[in-house]
């Protein structure tokens, strides 16, 4: 982290949440499901692709994990009826994986028997490291039974070398981000030169490998390394697909697009947009300038 | 671009001529070829090569672009009467590329025809990408007929290392620049570690196809990325160039100079400096302090 990002993750607590929302409104596809599908079929329309999240993390009672799975069940239906391009992403968290994580693989296996049978995909979101290991491990369980279920990896994880290395056999389905909690040094580069390195020494290693990638990154920087990977080992535009998240670097995402690669749009909805937002804004100095701007008008 | 590029792009146009012609005096050996030739000489003493660029560039008028001929012939004559080492680099929208693409390929091609006989050689130079697929065009015909012609590529274009793929099999000899005109982020990399990854493949991808490169960069970090790949690929110091340009990291050039590496010093001359000048400001901010400086004492 910059010093600068330490000053924006320091005062964020002390914006207010109508701040936050405004600029939540630009990342954020609304609160229902309704909403979220005319912004997929909106994206469709332009050659993208789509991932929907249902916002929501770290629940303390079993109800609302019943509540998520039945949104998500939901949602699998209707993106089947609407026939969108779009699959679907969870937080474990917010499936119960801090109250039990066998509960959590239980419902979560639930819910990618479902998107089997409607030909859809899941993908396990990676959330902040205290739960790594736990989602590694239900992911391993889960992509035993089904073949439409992928993982994520953040390369600023000093551990994620050692995991991508340990699941080789699997040949996950994955998405690689840099990553967004804020984490210790012990647990996490704070070097970004260290974690772009590592980003693409992790996406050839996985490429390589023929696991199927999907590239999440907004750095045009990184989307060169990428470039010269897939040119280099001659990957067709089928094993790979680069990830971006609503309304984050609008301009690259049409210019990949535009080269012949697929493009896939990762689109949160839903109540809870707080926690989102704020990381949002976090990992982006530009919006924190906006939100001082907006907090002292 | 960086807020500074773009400060320093909308402010230059308000800069008084007098102005740029004070700091253009460093970057242009006069405005005759008299002038020219004794720079060129002196740079020769010291060791350097050169490539004389008669300044003008993006005429309206034909007269202009045979006028253009007439003194570029003139100065093959010169040089091979003064016995100095220099060849000549050319901009093609000075010749009329933009007037009519067919009658400029015929004026270069007398061009070259002359320099063939006097044994010298003809850069042609690359301009805004406006001017791109017409320059590679032109080029490939010329190399048809002509191995003392050579090309310019610029490395913060995004078609470049498709270009350079696609001129494999005439094994040009390059010059490799970054880039120096304004332009929109769809067509060329904005972030500068991204054209220096890029210029790094590029020039690997050059030297290992087996072309004569012109490493043309005032960058410490691009030197030691040329350094490094003429080491791993034990390359003899025939196989390329460094090239700067007139008054520009005069130390950088002697201590490449004196490590044992040919240098040539690109010299711009001619009674059209503004442009010229204008660009050199732009890409220099240290310059355009100076600048800034100078119009308000």
């Amino acid at each position: 982290m910059t010093l600068l990002d330490r000053v924006i993750a320091r005062t964020l607590p002390a914006v207010p949440k109508t701040v936050v929302r405004r600029v939540a409104n630009r990342y954020i596809a609304g609160e229902t499901t309704d909403e979220a599908l005319r912004v997929v079929a909106d994206l469709n329309a332009r050659g993208f692709r789509a991932t929907l999240d249902i916002l929501g993390e770290h629940i303390s009672r079993w109800d609302q994990a019943n509540r998520a799975i039945e949104n998500y069940l939901n949602l699998l239906e209707e993106i089947a009826r609407r026939k969108v391009d779009s699959t679907i992403s969870i937080k474990l968290t917010q499936l119960g994986l801090k109250l039990d994580p066998q509960a959590c693989l239980e419902m979560t296996r639930r819910l990618i028997r479902r998107a089997a049978e409607l030909n859809n995909f899941v993908r396990v979101d990676m959330e902040d490291s205290s739960c790594t290991t736990a989602t590694l491990r239900v992911y391993r369980e889960l992509r035993r039974e089904f073949s439409n279920v992928g993982v994520v990896v953040q390369a600023y994880l000093r551990r994620t070398l050692d995991d991508v290395c340990a699941l080789e056999d699997l040949r996950p389905n994955y998405r690689l981000c840099k990553g967004v909690y804020v984490e210790p040094r012990e647990i996490a580069y704070p070097d970004m030169r260290v974690i772009n390195r590592n980003y693409a020494l992790l996406l050839e290693k996985m490429l390589r490998n023929g696991s199927y990638v999907g590239i999440a990154t907004h750095d045009e920087f990184m989307v060169w390394e990428a470039y010269r990977i897939i040119r280099e080992l001659k990957l067709p535009a089928t094993a790979y697909e680069f990830q971006m998240l609503l309304g984050v670097e609008e301009t690259l995402r049409d210019i990949i697009l535009a080269a012949g690669h697929a493009v896939r749009i990762y689109i949160p909805f839903g109540r809870d947009w707080y926690a989102y937002s704020v990381r949002r804004l976090r990992e982006n100095p530009r919006l924190a300038g906006y939100v001082f701007k907006a907090m002292f008008k």
